[in-house]
């Protein structure tokens, strides 16, 4: 997730029939890729998946800890695994036999101060 | 958007195999709720829809004016609508010919919530 703020960016405010022309609109870049990050997180088990890696320790868990209690198989939870890093919500480092998932520092609170910006114009 | 803060619940733990086991999940009900409405929100059309409204006079705009700043027909803009309703991101209100859209007062902010609250235990 490289850019993580709504930029508000004037448009050409149209014709409005009904009221006072829309003079702002999200950059359509900004746009796409913040849909992607939400994309990510569309699913409950990735939803609980990123909860859970958050709440630990360092905010880092081990695959071999996360199946229980999200009830997948490990293929399944490491797929979704794949999709949150893929976000750039989460990182992953192998360690020997299993694989490590840490939180991105400030990922999840850009993502929201995206969220809070589009309500504060 | 009845329940909109990750409530985190002990869980068994587990037989953690390499470290300390895991003793918080998101309550599922929760992360259903979450994902429902991530998943509305994974889509740039309606990323910017809800912006667009958002930074509006009131945070309401009619459908009449929001089809030309993201490029779509009224009918797609509408059905974008409907699914960011449906999520309880926007209020519906039908005056004579037009539709307008409002923002939920606080939906944003406790989506934002949700999110910063992951990562603050």
């Amino acid at each position: 997730m490289t850019t993580t703020a709504l930029t508000l960016t004037p448009t050409d405010g149209g014709a409005g029939c009904c009221g006072p022309a829309v003079t702002q609109a999200v950059d359509p870049e900004v746009a796409r890729e913040l849909a992607r990050t939400f994309k990510a997180l569309a699913d409950p088990a990735r939803v609980q998946l990123l909860a859970i890696v958050a709440a630990q320790d360092g905010s880092e868990a081990c695959v071999c800890d996360l199946t229980e209690p999200v009830g997948l198989s490990q293929p399944t939870v490491s797929h979704h695994l794949k999709i949150l890093v893929d976000a750039g919500l989460l990182t992953r480092e192998q360690r020997g036999r299993w694989a490590y998932y840490s939180l991105v520092p400030g990922a999840l609170a850009r993502l929201a101060g995206a969220l809070t910006d589009a309500t504060s114009d």
